[in-house]
């Protein structure tokens, strides 16, 4: 979900900004997430609050194109959500307000994805892919720029794209 | 968790009681869950309700026998709590509170279990043992009684067993 289908980004900017009172410059968390920036480290926190989950922006492309995998994959969301104990409520909702097309039967909160089985896997921590025992699809994000292990998607586009090339390989 | 980890039975007992001022005989619900007796369809609604599985009873010897395969296995728990969105910070609490030894990073909250990857899955229901591609073990619960195409077992002490002969043939 976080950086794949929903836009995180955008609300660690404000966080930083209202904290530091100056917005950061992207090449300083190029590689990066911004709780990464020296002295951010506490702004990580805001995850662990009620509500951080519930109004994130969606990634564009992302309702268009699951959609359109729904017709030839059976498709499941896994989140690692079970770090935050409340976000649980708060994703379920943000699918149920943003997905609706997406059934409770195919969605997973997880901790480790280790546990996982599919045949792909798009996902913006390399972390992820390597547990990973089928095809991985690294979903460009500012922490990963840096990252060369795995095929890149950096937008829904791409991952349309890569799943048209995969269809017209079969 | 439900029926393996966490007694679900005595609750269904004492709503069915509640609800129809009798007991029902154990005879009567062999093969069944509970609330698929005549006319007893919505005690299952209960399942939806904040607080359900916040006091269910831990299954004898679960955390025992759970805390003594974690030498050598790595243990997920995995619950098909996505239906419910209630359930999911009361499960929690409930992991938290009568298995601290297992990590956030090792519980899963899903609805097809067919998304899981692991070598054994010990669950009471027979569909989610079919979509499974490792060793399955049925854990014996009222509405399970009459399978038998999966191993049994019928409490954690079997289950300590069944683990004790995989390593000696190891």
């Amino acid at each position: 979900m976080d950086e794949v289908m929903a836009q995180v980004v955008p609300k660690f900017l404000r966080l930083y900004e209202q904290h530091f009172g100056i917005k950061p410059n992207s090449e300083d968390y190029h590689g990066k997430k911004l709780y990464q920036l020296p002295g951010a480290k506490e702004l990580r926190e805001a995850l662990f609050a009620k509500g951080f989950f519930r109004d994130l922006p969606v990634m564009p492309g992302s309702q268009e194109v699951i959609k359109e995998l729904l017709e030839d994959y059976e498709v499941f969301v896994v989140t690692a959500a079970m770090e935050f104990r409340n976000s649980f409520e708060d994703k379920y909702d943000w699918l149920q307000e943003h997905f609706p097309f997406i059934s409770w039967k195919k969605v997973v909160f997880c901790g480790y994805k280790s546990v996982i089985r599919a045949d792909y896997m798009i996902d913006d921590h390399v972390h992820n892919l390597e547990a990973f025992e089928g095809k991985g699809l690294l979903f460009t994000a500012t922490h990963n720029v840096d990252e060369n292990r795995f095929e890149r998607v950096n937008n829904w586009e791409e991952v349309r794209q890569f799943f048209e090339r995969e269809k017209s390989k079969s």
